[in-house]
C-alpha cells in the first residue's frame, strides 16, 4: 500500500478556485481501480493551506494515476492558483494487509 | 521519522468545539522535543472530519508526547465532542535523513 500527502499550498484568495478545480479529480481519482481513498483537507490555522491524503494499493496503481488524463488536467488547471511546487510525501507502507 | 495520522469525527455542529479545545493540544506539542510538525487539516468535504498530520523524530518521543499532560487533557475535553473513537494510524518511516 502506498501512502501519499501532497503538500498543497494556493495564493492568497484562492482557496475556493483549489476546491473547484480539485472537485473533478477527487470524483475520478476515487474511481480508478488502484485508489483506495483520495481526501482533501484544509489547513485550519492557514486557509491557503490543503493536503490531498491518498491511499494506494501499490505502485503501479499509483504511477497509472499520474498518467490519468484528470491528473494532467489538474496539473495545468492549478498551475496559476499555486503559491509554489506541490510537496508531494510517499510511503511505501508494505503489503495491504 | 514516524508519521502520525489521527483522524477525527466529531458530532453534527462541534467542529467549532473541537478547533478550541486542539489550540492548546497543537502549541504545545510543536515544542516537544521530538516533534517535527504538528498540524490539523479539516475535510473540505464534511466539516465533521478532521486529521492530525503529525511528525515525530521517533518512538520514543512518540511515546512521550502519549503521557504528556496537554495529551492526556485533549483526551479528557473532546470525549463528549467525538462521534467515535480516533483513528490513529502510525507509520514508521525509518531513518530521519
Amino acid at each position: 500500500m502506498i501512502l501519499v500527502l501532497a503538500k498543497i499550498a494556493v495564493k492568497k484568495g484562492k482557496s475556493n478556485e483549489l476546491l473547484d478545480i480539485s472537485k473533478a479529480l477527487i470524483r475520478k481519482s476515487r474511481i480508478e481501480d488502484g485508489c483506495i481513498s483520495y481526501n482533501l483537507y484544509s489547513d485550519v490555522e492557514n486557509e491557503d493551506l490543503f493536503v490531498m491524503v491518498e491511499y494506494w494499493q501499490d505502485e503501479k496503481a499509483l504511477n497509472e494515476h499520474f498518467e490519468t488524463i484528470h491528473f494532467k488536467n489538474f496539473g495545468v488547471e492549478i498551475s496559476d492558483v499555486l503559491a509554489k511546487d506541490i510537496d508531494l510525501d510517499k510511503y511505501d507502507l508494505g503489503e495491504l494487509l
